[in-house]
């Protein structure tokens, strides 16, 4: 193992390979050889690719289908698995004297089945002489997929070898490490439709790992200057120390975060991880205490793990400096909200700092005598909004004026605005005034969005273009606030 | 207090009034007195409307502006106000003389901006001699709102009068008490177009509750046979002892479930409120004690409060029976989304039992037998369709007699049933199918749904009609089952 982490090279092969066959392709469009083909495809995978299928003839997509893999010509990179696991061996000892490097095995029916499995994985250690002779990702997973370019650009695709078709896609700096197959499958889909702002460069989904683990596509990505966040998910650690050597490691690149969430921390966890990926999973504690000592953000669920990996997509685009002491601003256009909101600032270890003499005069000059501002950094806009109103002024020049009062402040370290989104209401905060202001400063701002359906999309786009995280659940966007604190506290304790 | 509190005619007064003045009406479409009527109006309010304005002339809405109150000739129930808090003493000197029931002060400006707005109060509690002359809600507040039917319905309408447009609203079973605002404004636009299935009944915007506070509203609602959900946001008990008595009370109505949302938990916090509404408000320790006292659910933020009531909707509006012991369900389709539910189920306190004989026989039958379903209570139902797929079996059937394994267990409780929402997927598992199949069983049935934006609207829509509640987050759906359970126990602690 330890040699083979050093070179990379096979990770390369896995995710940007030239070469491709695929085992089980298939005409039938129910069937997932077809699926995997038709993604390639339509995709635009760059390399060649080879229908491999002892049952067909003829041609798909313009390809002539092969009986063996051993009747195509050229080299292959890799061989990509959709046929059922007794047949798996035989095909595999083909692929040896093939010299194919890679081979991605999606079938199921393993170790997670009992000892049936368990033979077959026995039967496939040693025709591949323990994995010297190929390098196997899976089997029981969904696949690889490679992001060149965003679905909807002229030169969209990469590399898509999944079962579940992919035709919406964005490109980005995150990188998925997954024992649930979902994640490069319809939770992916899901992702790209209700996040705009959510791009990705690689999802790994590794099943079981019977040999190719989360460790060298961590160590590739870690590596890879195209991404910024790993988000995982991990029913068991393959090599506990080896992985938190490795986010050590990654802690020497500033901008680059390690997000996980594990499955199969309580006992029936485990239970259902056993079956699932064979998983024989930590424990809480044993975990809790591996996150810690790797110095990476923790997630409880997926919801939590793109929501995060999101936020830091976003602040690593917009080179954001991340807060470090927990000092926290928030102008908000409804008491309750502000109220709601400072309770979990606090719940969640920030504090809203008492504002200088600078800055409390600037919201002095916007604010009515009659209801001046708070003194800490809780701004109440509302009262400034009706001022400009009834005098006449630009409200936009009075959010400006909130903006650079608490952005100005050097002690402040970030800011959460709330924004009601209506097209009645454009007007009144003008989203375009509000994202200029916020490229002037180096500390993140965060948006609560609340409003009108229609106005909320046009608004979360405007934001996401503009790498500005948008939520819409006060104690989200706390806690989102909270993983920028934490890995600021990461980095630092090298 | 006591004795107006066994009094509930002033509050149907305020919720279901015959007759109002819009004190500061206006012509002046940027003016809150302009759209108060225009809520009233185009929202169909069948009583008579009088718009009050010294300084208008003419007609408004075919309405004759009056200079003064008194100028009226036909009694008044309510008068609302939108005016400078300035002027709101003599006006409502001239409301007592013309017998006017009850005042809705909108306008701000009173306690919460400190000595001057004090002032004021003290001037208003002489004038109404302690409240005796006339009843206030407010000051500071957003209204009241009665829907008497949906928007989408041909007689939409009933009693609307924030100075926010209401255009969009569903007739359901949830009251809203709140000193926020905002909850009879922007979030309550959002809250509609956001979730299909969340319906009201009221909206009581409090504010500063000078006079009526939530006392008055949830003895109200308690008694009123439409409502079976009481949402409150509280920044200040008025009486906390009077309180935990009326939730108490609630307990005897078996449909009847009050969720807290309180502000002001952390000192910076109770800062916010002070200037927001003038509350002292209740640490968190207080506060929590108070809930367990009073048997009622807790919520941390709006969106908690808001999920949490339309669970509760529905689940009384489909005479499901709550959890009491937490024996659990699991139906997946992603075992990566079954490993993370079973950790949280069991974080959340819920186990997923043991299925007898009967039910693993059902499931025995429609897994392979190289896949086994698993001992306990996580159905993980993708060998099942597999096996569905190539034996040519109708895919829902098998789907069905999941549902039925778990469903006919004894001593589970409820089902989480992960969805994945595909057009393409449809045949496969259909909505129409499960509806029908849920109807069957007094046990909840949450959904999880993840998939294409388009079909997720779809199934969500599908669903909520039916009272069966979704999400799309694995812990909120833990969450909310919690709650029911809560809820259970709160109910039989007498």
């Amino acid at each position: 193992m330890k040699k083979q982490m050093k070179d990379n090279k096979i990770i390369d092969t896995f995710l940007h390979p030239t070469s491709v066959a695929v085992i089980g392709a298939s005409k039938n469009l129910r069937k997932g050889g077809y699926r995997i083909l038709n993604n390639l495809i339509s995709n635009g995978f760059n390399g060649n690719i080879y229908p491999i299928n002892p049952n067909a003839s003829g041609e798909i997509f313009g390809l002539e289908f092969k009986k063996n893999i051993k009747d195509v010509e050229d080299d292959i990179d890799l061989a990509i698995f959709y046929v059922p696991n007794r047949v798996i061996p035989e095909i595999l000892q083909d692929c040896i004297e093939k010299k194919v490097k890679g081979a991605l095995i999606e079938a199921s029916g393993f170790e997670e089945i009992g000892s049936e499995g368990l033979e077959l994985k026995d039967e496939i250690v040693e025709i591949t002489e323990n994995f010297s002779k190929i390098r196997v990702v899976g089997p029981n997973c969904m696949g690889l997929t490679t992001i060149d370019e965003s679905s909807d650009s002229p030169n969209k695709g990469g590399f898509f070898s999944s079962f579940l078709v992919f035709n919406e896609y964005k490109l980005g700096n995150i990188a998925i490490i997954s024992q649930s197959g979902m994640l490069n499958g319809g939770y992916f889909t899901h992702l790209v439709q209700r996040y705009p702002g959510l791009g990705f460069r690689y999802v790994a989904s590794i099943g079981n790992k019977m040999d190719i683990s989360e460790l060298e596509f961590l160590e590739y990505f870690i590596k890879d200057d195209s991404v910024n966040v790993i988000a995982i998910y991990l029913e068991s650690f393959k090599n506990p120390r080896k992985f938190i050597e490795l986010c050590r490691e990654a802690k020497k690149y500033p901008k680059k975060t390690i997000i996980l969430v594990k499955g199969g921390l309580t006992k029936q966890g485990q239970k259902a991880t056993v079956s699932h990926t064979a998983a024989i999973s930590e424990s809480e504690d044993l975990t809790e205490a591996l996150i810690k000592q790797a110095g990476i953000i923790k997630a409880n669920s997926f919801f939590e793990l793109f929501e995060y990996a999101r936020t830091f997509s976003m602040i690593s685009n917009s080179n954001k400096k991340l807060p470090e002491k927990g000092n926290l601003s928030i102008i908000v256009g409804s008491g309750g909200a502000g109220t709601i909101l400072t309770d979990l600032t606090v719940k969640y270890g920030f504090e809203l700092p008492e504002l200088s003499k600078e800055s409390y005069s600037i919201l002095e000059e916007i604010f009515p005598t009659w209801m001046p501002p708070n003194k800490f950094a809780l701004v109440d806009i509302w009262p400034a909004m009706e001022k400009a109103i009834t005098t006449k002024r630009n409200p936009n020049d009075v959010m400006r004026s909130a903006f650079k009062a608490v952005l100005s402040e050097p002690k402040i370290e970030g800011l959460i605005n709330f924004m009601f989104c209506s097209r009645q209401f454009r007007a009144l905060s003008s989203v375009d005034v509000l994202i200029d202001t916020v490229k002037n400063y180096s500390k993140p701002v965060f948006f609560f969005l609340i409003g009108e359906e229609k106005e909320l999309k046009y608004v979360t786009n405007k934001l996401s273009e503009n790498n500005i995280p948008s939520f819409s659940n006060l104690e989200s966007i706390v806690k989102n606030f909270r993983a920028l604190l934490d890995e600021a506290h990461n980095k630092s304790k090298n």
